[in-house]
């Protein structure tokens, strides 16, 4: 079998390694229908986060079991499962507190763009769907496995009610998710922050109401203004740096909602300007397998497409090429096929 | 009249000035029942903040109106009133969303260690209590003012509930209002954070079920051992520095709640250590107006004594002597008698 592996700044390679096998008797292993790049990816793709070595590549999948361990009893061969990123035993008192991607037993998925893929903890983990999916919902689901359960919980994470004003910051396929999460949660006025013509057709698409394009202080003022000087109730930021937080934090009303679910690259922030911005912060990797049930759910009735992030698919011997075209922006996010 | 000022470190000046009179239609003034000294306070006083020239101190208050302005329909003379240290209309979008201390027309009260008060917003910011309270209803109904609102909102912005498991960081005057708004909004377990005898009696009889004398890292440990190395639901920061910040955050079980109440000072926080720690942080100046009325009510009929926190009380002209005995901690919280 071949899988994806990094090997420093821009030098992805597809290469030999052995098919993963049951090891635990919690584990199973799925053949995947589907994979892709996120936007996570390619921070140390690009050399903003430092490697130890050749790296294994992917946490997004959803796929066929092929088999399971002794202990698996939620899933079976044959199920088509999606599950989280981060493993979970969905019975610590994290989990049952609704925080699975920081269970007290999580590991991070970290080799899933390959064929094959052995996730552990599988009953905790991995969801199974009414039945095996038709080709054209496997994006969809596949998007269920990262992207949209993370712009789900962006929405969820910073409070969007029925007739919220909402500021989304950030225009890669998770603030788009979290468009379309906001969208779902009854948010009357949605805005987002964007200056990428596909993507805002996109964020129009997925329930944008208001689009912005100014960022930093500017974007700040056109919330403001757009919110009759009052800024916005929710505000959801899925890009994770210094400037997106800050234009996020200081979108936002007193008393209102700062979610941030994309890893922090270089932030501090100040406590004396948190504490008198007066808003509620909460982010953090997304707890997927908490609403995966209800996201499976929403794509299985036709009620979302979040699969429309994909506008590139390509085999998954051209990992690589996903990865620059994402790089280069020329793609919002590559779906890759095995 | 007299008046209490600062002109710099450790020099307060009880000294001269024009009495308060009605400015603006909106105002009131209010001859002081008592009046007392902040922690916040102690930053100026000690020379940690800095001061544009002599300052006029004081932001707690109480006591009976004795005349209004024009506009002011919801107190009249001779009623006795408990108000915020902030000023506010009660009717912008800022307040009705509860978040009085961030009123679009907010003022910070800061001339209440004087015998009489000018408090402008009045409609917006003073609550009348049923009747003139006797003598030993008047510290707790002072402390409503700001030290017991803000301990409220430092249990409320943590989310204590029922049956939550909650620690306080800070044993001042804030730290044990804190812990006895925790115990009445229904927390199963109190872990109050102090290595003050007085203190940790104090915070016993308010409600503390476990007292850590530990700080920083080791006081963390010590709340992990206690909770079953889960952490706490709920923790309630009420110090403002560095070390209080991160020991309250490093503390909270993920999907838990932080709040801090005091100002921070050079406090400046990882994006990424929030980011994984995956809490709910929430803070500022606390909306003591949102909770005036309930605080009023729990004073009013003896369910709370939250003016236990005032171990020294003096007449106000030793103001100066009020000040020296916090900063040396031989007394919790001064109450100050015109």
């Amino acid at each position: 079998m071949r899988g994806t592996m990094l090997y420093g700044p821009r030098d992805i390679r597809f290469e030999d390694r052995e098919a993963p096998t049951i090891i635990e008797p919690t584990d199973a292993v799925i053949r995947m229908a589907a994979t892709c790049v996120c936007g996570s990816d390619l921070w140390p793709y690009r050399g903003l986060q430092p490697i130890n070595g050749p790296t294994p590549m992917g946490h997004e999948y959803c796929g066929i079991v092929e088999e399971v361990g002794s202990a698996v009893k939620s899933v079976k061969p044959g199920q088509f499962v999606v599950g989280s990123f981060a493993t979970s035993d969905n019975t610590c008192p994290y989990c049952q507190g609704g925080y699975q991607s920081s269970c007290m037993h999580r590991e991070w998925i970290s080799r899933a763009q390959a064929p094959v893929l052995r996730v552990s903890l599988a009953d905790g983990t991995l969801v199974a769907t009414p039945d095996v999916p038709s080709d054209d919902l496997v994006p969809s689901l596949l998007a269920a496995s990262d992207v949209f359960g993370t712009g789900w919980f962006a929405a969820d994470a910073a409070n969007v009610k029925p007739g919220s004003t909402v500021a989304v910051v950030g225009d890669g396929a998770v603030g788009l998710c979290a468009v379309l999460a906001a969208r779902q949660m009854g948010a009357e006025r949605i805005i987002a922050m964007s200056r990428h013509e596909s993507r805002r057709k996109l964020a129009h698409e997925f329930g944008a109401t208001d689009i912005v394009i100014e960022r930093g202080e500017e974007g700040v003022a056109r919330i403001k203004e757009l919110t009759g000087g009052i800024g916005a109730d929710s505000v959801l930021e899925c890009v994770g740096t210094q400037e997106s937080m800050m234009q996020a934090i200081r979108s936002t009303r007193p008393g209102g909602y700062v979610s941030y679910v994309g890893v922090p690259h270089g932030v501090e922030l100040n406590g004396e300007e948190l504490f008198f911005a007066h808003i509620h912060l909460h982010g953090g990797p997304a707890p997927v397998r908490r609403f995966l049930p209800t996201l499976i759910t929403l794509v299985w009735e036709g009620k979302v497409n979040p699969g429309k992030v994909f506008d590139l698919t390509l085999p998954l011997n051209q990992v690589a090429e996903g990865y620059r075209a994402m790089d280069e922006r020329r793609a919002i996010k590559t779906l890759l096929r095995p």
